[in-house]
């Protein structure tokens, strides 16, 4: 049996002799069998020495019983580590970021406390997965959307910690911006809710954010200071209707004028979500070498090459999908207003898309082709490694996703600085430099890696991955999420007047969480005793 | 001359000596003229004994001299008190919470940093006021807008530290929403750049908000905690087209449906900002002690009695302004759609507002009715005073501004508590129980007080004031800001788990700025040395 760090087995079973003491003895796990389920699948230091991995977990139903674990972990210096529904996979999973630490498991904690139609709103607990809260709304018949992200079996509370972000409108889509008032416990047991949750029998914890005096949410989430037992988030009006369009642009530098046009629908409002940025070139040329060897090249020769032979295949340089909620007569001259906007474009092409009305029966929701994008949470476009073309089957992924300005130069610089150390390494990618509009005013660059149970080839994409993280740096991009194994090197680019920032939040942690039991390591904080020097 | 609390003359001088060798003497106020200048015009102490003053004040000019200055007030314990354009009249002006504080006037750091017209934001210093930043963008003829409070000489960063809100598009009408990436001396005198600024060289530090790790900026907003010294915030992208229309229901029960509407329009995205909601029938009825007295009732003689009084003089119990921004064809569906889902009210009217096309020539700024809503500041509504019909002249206002749910339910139960309490004191107030919706999803209900040069009319308006937080508290509504005169008042009733939230920001406020220094009281939040047992 593992033990924390520092742990003899005789201390560690006196520290969970006492959480049994608190939650009951079925909820204490220490087998071997059910410890392993807390590893980390998609793990890239799967088998390795250094693979993160729990010493137990602890399963608490209620915040003052996560209260009393909290307690007693800082009695007996026992690292915690809280995980929601644990399927944070990608970016560690239920695996803590400290090897040892006691999985604190919320998944009992999957009450949802409370729906409002009207002012669109639900207070949720950890456990409620976003399948839970849309499955409540669906059989409520309630007239409200969620935002989910690709998979479905995630926590809506976890998700929004980790600042995930799904497919619908703003502010919804942006996970952390569509959250309304905490109830947490922090590092040193303290139950405290945040905003208007406040003030006792408050009327609008879920519906108004700051509540009185400093806003502290945020120092909340991507971090280790507290455990999050319960969260209001705002839910999405049933829209009357949806269009979408595609525009098709077919020379090199038409990603220019179209982020221009795209930004100005986003920021003006007229296009009140994310979008769909893809460059079927870099599919097209994929299997070539020496025509992949271009999109490593800036020069005029290569460009003219590119365009060529996009010319020639009738293949867009780059296509986009512009998306549209809301009443019918609105949707439409939205869309035809984007339209005749980015028609200065020479040779661009429109595709009219899909026109839904909502809500959707259950006989349509099966044909959908991002399910997400009306707020139905799936499965489907989890494994991105079974549904490539890659064989064997892989075990996991993993994404590299820095953040760029919403500019196409950004895009084709970033784009071909990444593209340039991928072919440099030859390493095998499930989804390659795309960027994705996740948050309002930015792009991340998506680098979707394959994880392998085998650690040679693991080894080799924590190599490329470091890399990509140092050359993002120098380019003044940073990560906006990683998985626990790179949290260290992620933080490290944050480095402003010798790591003011870090410094911030080492602060934070001491004041907040004395003892450090809290998710050591989390996004590179550490706690005082593990600090390096 | 006035010394900080516990400070001898000596003391004091040698400080201000050394505040002089940063800034320079010229730099350093201490005459009883200049530091005058401090003082609170609108303060419901003025003239007391109890009035909040300042000692002496000192100007900075960089990010780097407020560095110095932080850390000889660490080293000499003076208590220091930051202000931007220190114009935040109502809520404290530039006179500090803490009588004896130093004021920290951020007035010389006023440089524009950057405007980018084509990705939509500033970066600024604190002096840097509206006017600023508007003439600047008009000067270069940019294709943006900002988004302005009532009086536009106060400061951007100040106005968003304090939640202040504007009247355009979301997320930039809610100024602290609309802002992207600090850079703050915390009062332990250690620079930080927030976000992405952390990372240097960042391409995004104005354009993401979160950065990796723990989304700290809010805890530096409505407190105490540091000096921010550079902000970004999100400029709004021109819109082609603006058009607005007035709704008018005639029953006191119409405010119901009329608010499930307005609120669907706006959480919706079909109306991205906020309306101006009134209720001309409390005007009318204002003159007559017996009418008025009907609307601290709520059984249904009395309602009755209402509507058949608006309805004989064809009075709207209540009016609504609906605000549409974008493309002419757009908005002018928008509001189509609005008046069609609005029309199930028996006995609605609409009435179609003007219309305009962006940019405005300078020939048509000067008749727009609220230059506000189209990110233009003025001086134009900030007299509340003046421009009301109250004899004498009065001497400054005051703002009660409790957040209730957006529910038509909700205003009129407000509006009839605070009606109740009014008229019990016959208080004079200069804008009466009006729902403002500065904010997506709740309303703000404001009340606003004449102040006066007059110690015994100030006294009862602080008694007024400080039940009408107690009952407010009561029914679960909280304030959203608030005069320092308050700050203790508003911040007691967010009491949760014997003050769980305000023992945390005393937390974070020890460790961050461990001398207590900075803004000693502000949003009830003081040094551990001054802290009521």
């Amino acid at each position: 049996m593992a033990t924390p760090p520092g742990f003899s087995d005789r201390d560690f079973q006196r520290a969970l002799t006492r959480f049994r003491s608190v939650v009951g003895a079925a909820w204490v796990f220490t087998s071997d069998e059910d410890v392993a389920l807390y590893k980390d699948a998609y793990s890239p230091l799967w088998g390795e020495k250094e693979e993160k991995v729990a010493s137990a977990a602890v399963a608490p139903e209620s915040a003052e019983q996560v209260q009393a674990i909290v307690k007693i972990a800082n009695e007996l210096r026992v690292p915690l580590y809280p995980i929601s529904t644990g399927r944070n996979l990608g970016y560690g999973g239920a695996a803590p970021a400290l090897s040892g630490s006691v999985v604190l498991d919320l998944k009992r904690m999957n009450k949802i406390l409370e729906v409002d139609e009207r002012n669109a709103y639900a207070l949720v607990e950890p456990g409620v997965s976003y399948f839970d809260l849309y499955r409540y709304v669906r059989e409520h018949e309630l007239k409200v959307w969620i935002d989910c992200p690709d998979p479905g079996w995630g926590s809506v509370i976890g998700n929004a910690l980790d600042h995930g972000v799904g497919y619908t409108m703003n502010p919804y889509r942006d996970h952390w911006d569509g959250h309304c008032g905490l109830e947490v416990v922090t590092g040193a047991g303290e139950l405290v809710r945040t905003g208007m949750g406040a003030l006792p029998g408050s009327k609008t914890w879920q519906q108004f954010k700051y509540g009185f005096g400093p806003h502290v949410d945020g120092i909340f989430s991507q971090s280790n200071f507290g455990v999050v037992t319960k969260m209001g988030v705002w839910l999405m009006p049933e829209p009357e209707a949806y269009i979408e369009g595609q525009a098709l642009v077919f020379k090199h530098d038409d990603i220019i004028p179209l982020v221009e046009h795209m930004k100005y629908l986003m920021s003006a409002g007229i296009q009140n979500c994310g979008t769909n940025l893809q460059s079927p070139i870099r599919f097209a040329v994929g299997a070539d070498p020496e025509l992949r060897k271009l999109l490593t090249r800036s020069d005029p020769e290569a460009i003219a090459r590119l365009n060529a032979f996009a010319a020639e295949r009738k293949i867009p340089f780059y296509s986009n999908w512009f998306k549209f909620y809301g009443p019918e007569e609105v949707v439409r001259a939205q869309w035809a207003y984007a339209k005749k906007r980015m028609s200065d474009i020479a040779g661009i092409q429109f595709v009219d898309g899909p026109f839904y009305k909502f809500p959707l029966t259950d006989d349509q929701i099966p044909g959908l082709r991002d399910a997400q994008d009306f707020g139905v949470p799936t499965l489907d476009t989890f494994a991105i490694g079974a549904r490539s073309n890659f064989a064997p089957a892989t075990n996991g992924h993993l994404g590299f996703s820095p953040v760029i300005p919403m500019t196409g130069e950004a895009v084709i610089e970033s784009q071909r600085v990444f593209e340039t150390i991928l072919q440099e390494y030859g390493t095998n990618v499930a989804v390659n430099v795309f960027p994705q509009s996740y948050h309002p005013r930015t792009f991340v660059i998506l680098i979707m890696f394959y994880v392998m149970h085998d650690a040679a080839i693991n080894k080799r994409t924590r190599e490329v991955f470091r890399r990509l993280v140092k050359v993002a740096a120098e380019h003044g991009w940073g990560e906006y999420r990683t998985h626990t194994a790179f949290m260290d090197d992620c933080a490290a680019a944050y480095s402003f007047n010798d790591h003011s920032l870090r410094k911030l939040h080492e602060t934070i942690k001491d004041a907040v969480d004395p003892n450090g039991i809290l998710s050591a390591g989390r996004y590179g904080i550490w706690p005082k005793h593990l600090r390096k020097a």
